[in-house]
């Protein structure tokens, strides 16, 4: 028998509960034991639920618990999953975790940790919530040199993107809808300003490059600014407006970005709509290869959990996860990236903007007034930056041409 | 160091050596130690390449070198395959190959035999080529039932429909090109006819169900019998012909197919075109779940393999694999499957099939005389072959209807 514990009993923990009752004839095949939740922590009581008699509100009781093999820590944000997922690895227990924030600031470390003790800190859920990734990238790719990943790794943001590209509603409208049927939170700013699918992009570079990925070095854009008027350009352009969190090695140097980007129908990641995620990879030796899935969700997300779960009992003493190191990665500075760039200026003197970028197209949309776009030749960011500093922008949106 | 031998210096045999020099130093990381080609087994000698003082022309010098521990088994077929895999094993050596035929033929018994040796027995490379599903079916689907399994797992076949799909060119056009490319060999019967399809769907199912998958019970049919006409009836139907390997549980029963199937633009694997293959799995928790890339070509299949070398050296002494019993799977009878069909009918005629059908909509392609088509409703294939006994059927296709 291998006994869990699960710190906090929210969407997550109480999807862990449920999939290892309703899957545990498989789950027990499959782990070489029976796995069963000893304790549950929560700052609240639940009663009447199953795991009523399991509540504890004292982490201690579980640390001090020689039964428990694994903790799985489901609460979200850093403090206090940090000190108590360092307990339980100080205490001889393997941790599963589906919380981004947890792994991208402290990854490393607690990776160390656990291999230095002979235990496993896993963290499938953290990204892309049930697509297999953390673990493909850890085990499957490992032949290869990754040269790029680039991911659509938040739900809800391109929940409202696909939205205001199919039914040319505004922004702030598709916020409020996806507010009121729980797919963004009251306070959408980790989701809307990119904060979430940074955090992402940064745990899936720091393993595919080896070492650490600070976040908040990540160039990142949110999706706040993209309007009716963008998708009108962009439905021109056969393209969509997507948030992608990507990281690229180039000449060596990796530089990563979460972003919106206008892709056109030959991008891989062009069909992943609604609250789906997607993510393609390219390797030197593999080529390209994508994922797709549910990117969140309680039982998506707590299936990921469980597989984690399940190779930890089955891998008891056994450390097998690659760990990156704690060496900070560079990052390329994201002025010096190549690229073309959608632009929306005011006014209807073109001049000005073919004086800076030559003999550019320029379109314009019925109803739109006083204003005009084009697409810029390929460029460095702060070439861009430089030739649009005397245009009147109102906005421009990246244009990533990835192929499969 | 970690030392290996390659059987067969073939296309994926020179493919692993190639990917183990060119990722020398990643792939050293990854492991945990140098990884070395000692031996390389071939029938024939390779005067000046760089492997030359390393063929061995008997696998009994391979066996008998205690410095070896993992063998790459890259020759194809059953025999001498099977033989020597079992040396190999009973020998103390771990086994990673990418032969289809002999994993669908032997899987769970060398499954079981690395496993009491605590040893491993891999075969990323057997399906998918270098998209990694043998280990997510294996380590990170696990919390999940699984429900369905539907894959494109033949590029030769995929290269060809999509050719005869986009450019109207007839079967054996497009096969000739296909070899003239290499995409199909001068035999092209293990592809077109979906044995190659059958068994990997086959391994998959078993390592899905956890039990032994007989390839050739599942029924499979090939697509030599596909024509210009059946795609120009597709079109006019929104629709695409692709050869689909797939299982499914309904009602506690495995149901398997390899067969042509029609499907529209919100079938998952409806872009999934030329060489590329792609696999969709829904299990009870995770939900949807798709991955894509090469399925075949020589160092993306190499890639697979060489992650596999490096499992196996990162778990010396140790089995990770999920074993499936040699207990028999009894798939469920084609007949009984419910699905509906597209139909084509000699003659102008169409009382026969409403009789038959009911008030079926008929279909016409300008061009294409004195026959017409429809689509049945939704009933079992012993329904169908019973309506259809009595009407002059030129083609029938069968319909899938997987949604993400």
């Amino acid at each position: 028998m291998a006994k869990i514990a699960v710190l906090g009993y929210g969407t997550v923990g109480s999807g862990v509960v449920e999939v290892l009752a309703t899957n545990s004839e498989s789950i027990t095949k499959r782990a070489g034991d029976v796995v069963e939740v000893k304790s549950v922590l929560d700052l609240r009581d639940f009663p009447g639920d199953p795991i009523q008699d399991k509540i504890v509100h004292d982490i201690d009781v579980i640390i001090n618990d020689p039964e428990i093999d694994v903790v799985v820590e489901v609460m979200g944000g850093v403090e206090p999953a940090f000190t108590f997922v360092k307990k339980a690895l100080e205490a001889g227990k393997s941790v599963c975790t589906s919380n981004k924030a947890l792994v991208a600031a402290h990854g490393s470390e607690l990776l160390a940790m656990a291999k230095e003790r002979k235990l496993n800190f896993m963290f499938e859920a953290s990204v892309g919530g049930g697509i297999p990734i953390i673990r493909p990238l850890n085990q499957s790719l490992t032949a290869d040199e990754i040269t790029q990943i680039t991911g659509i790794l938040n739900g809800t943001t391109n929940y409202i993107l696909t939205k205001m590209s199919r039914e040319g509603s505004s922004y702030e409208e598709v916020l409020k809808e996806a507010q009121a049927l729980g797919y963004a939170e009251r306070n959408p700013e980790a989701d809307v300003e990119g904060f979430d699918a940074c955090r992402k992009i940064a745990i899936l570079t720091s393993l595919a490059f080896g070492s650490t990925v600070k976040f908040e070095e990540i160039t990142t854009e949110g999706i706040t600014k993209i309007s009716t008027e963008d998708f009108a350009y962009a439905e021109q352009l056969g393209c969509v407006v997507k948030l992608l969190a990507t990281s690229k090695k180039v000449d060596n140097k990796v530089y990563a970005i979460t972003a919106p980007f206008m892709i056109d129908n030959t991008h891989p990641l062009y069909n992943v709509n609604d609250v789906l995620n997607g993510i393609y990879i390219n390797g030197n030796v593999i080529g390209d290869v994508m994922f797709f899935g549910a990117g969140a969700g309680k039982l998506p997300t707590a299936s990921a959990v469980v597989a984690d779960v399940v190779d930890c009992v089955k891998h008891k003493g056994k450390n097998v996860m690659t760990i990156w190191s704690s060496e900070k990665l560079e990052l390329g500075n994201t002025d010096d990236m190549k690229r073309d760039f959608f632009v929306r200026v005011k006014g209807n003197d073109t001049s000005a903007v073919k004086a800076a970028f030559g003999n550019v197209a320029t379109i314009t949309i019925p109803g739109v007034e006083d204003e005009f776009g084009f697409v810029t030749g390929m460029l460095t960011e702060k070439e861009f930056n430089e030739k649009a500093e005397d245009l009147e922008v109102i906005n421009r949106i990246r244009r990533d041409h990835t192929k499969l």
